[in-house]
């Protein structure tokens, strides 16, 4: 019998898109102009058309211009710099997002490079990850930002003392998570493949960040009881029962099981994976409070 | 009785100073110059003149060129900031050191800020944080590198799986340790004055690092018997068994009672302090190396 709360992350991040949607009006009340958030999609790949086209439709619902640049797959390292650079200094932009995997022969780590860290919304810039280990203002990327949101509405806004532990250590999600953990007085563990005694390691964590890609690797004596365990995995494995040739989707936490242990529990799909847009408009927000400034809008 | 290796920082340092000083011979017959690190002082305390006199002196014994750069104390940020633009164009400047902490009405992070991060040689520049966190190559602060560099000396270069426990969170000692023992494959937890239990904490790590500033405070049974301990602390206590008005040095550790229980430990002083110079002539070297783009000494 499932005991832990369900952490509705699908239902957060539409409370979330509200509150955006009121501090866009706040905000356009008082600037004589809307946030706005330019996206980049390099060649014609389906998944990456599925995403930015929910970004741009999230983007406008809120409230918020919404700039969509297509360019073909075979578009040049500089004609892409290029538009960054446009873009940049593009007053009505105050977010840019580069829709990630890019062709092979472009180099992803120069496009980011050449966008203004203070329109990083993705916060992939080496200057966001400096901004954020050296504890400056800066944008932080969104999977870690809508982990934290969670957390925060299981465990109330002070996490200081409690335990946590991060299994992962990417630069996109286990790093910046386990420095958000830090920056909110937890005590951090970051484990990962080499981690001796996962579990027992695990064991100690009142919050648990699984983050590493291995389909229901976390099992359920794995987890004190009442954890708050969030799953940032989304791992595509067979479902025979469906039907021959079927898939389903998991996280890195075996949830069935887990769920009869931790206090509170994200589901695979509807936990984290819908905070992460959310995230992305709350990113484009404040740096369109910054750009202006005008105080952080508080209450998100 | 005590058990413990007494981890020879001093000893540590003059050896690295010697194959630092190869290679800066290597670097000259390979393109014609020498390193080049310049330290900038502002003002006259009387501390900060002590240690850009020692990081000129030990520069130049390596058979680097040391430029040094004396302010009055009522500088203009502008003046400095200047200075540090001319230092960033100056081709044989491969390292900038600006002295801390500065007179007030200067504003220090404007100043780490102008300088070039691939001059950086202090690593307090927020792109070598970032570059730090993305695992970029980068310059890493030289108390950190130290640190890293003697526990390699006892454990060896593989420190894979190794439990690590950071106490003290700062940007210039805590985060960038704990990032250098989690890229050396360490389950890395980082401990600081809001953990609870930190005994017990502490009591599962192979490597502890003490990087708070409290005298003493790390005990003997905080520690697993047979650990690495490295000290950063350096903390002035009265010693009135020295005389009335009496001071001396003590770490952040009970070194006497720990010595009985940890494999390996360093001194204070005489542990992590004199590997600091030798580190930021380490990055001078590196840095050099990466302006001429040739390979990276290695056997450091």
């Amino acid at each position: 019998m499932s005991t832990a709360r369900l952490i509705d992350g699908k239902g957060f991040a539409e409370g979330l898109r509200g509150r955006i949607a009121d501090k866009v009006r706040a905000f356009a009340s008082e600037t004589g102009r809307v946030p706005g958030l330019a996206v980049i999609l390099v060649g014609d790949d389906p998944a990456s058309r599925v995403y930015v086209a929910n970004k741009g439709k999230q983007t406008v619902e809120v409230g918020m211009a919404s700039f969509e640049h297509r360019l073909p797959a075979d578009t040049a390292q500089n004609d892409l710099i290029a538009l960054v650079q446009r873009l940049n200094a593009d007053p009505a932009v105050d977010g840019i997002l580069c829709q990630l995997p890019l062709p092979k022969h472009l180099d992803e780590l120069a496009v980011i490079a050449a966008i203004d860290p203070d329109k990083d919304v993705d916060g992939l810039h080496v200057v966001s990850a400096g901004r954020l280990a050296s504890g400056l203002p800066g944008l932080v990327s969104c999977t870690p930002l809508g982990c934290m949101m969670l957390i925060r509405d299981v465990l109330g806004d002070d996490l200081s003392g409690k335990s946590a532990v991060v299994i992962g250590r990417s630069i996109l999600v286990g790093k910046p998570v386990a420095q958000l953990l830090l920056a909110a007085n937890c005590t951090v563990t970051i484990a990962h493949s080499r981690t001796r005694d996962l579990p027992s390691v695990v064991r100690g964590a009142d919050i648990v960040v699984a983050a590493v890609g291995r389909p229901e690797m976390v099992k359920a004596d794995w987890i004190k009881p009442g954890a708050t365990v969030i799953d940032v995995g989304i791992n595509r494995v067979p479902a025979p029962e469906k039907g021959e040739g079927k898939t389903r989707l998991v996280g890195d936490v075996a949830f069935a099981e887990c769920s009869d242990v931790a206090g509170a529990i994200t589901p695979v799909p509807g936990g984290v994976g819908p905070m992460t847009i959310a995230c992305l408009l709350y990113n484009t927000l404040i740096a369109a409070h910054r750009r202006e400034g005008l105080a952080e809008p508080e209450g998100l």
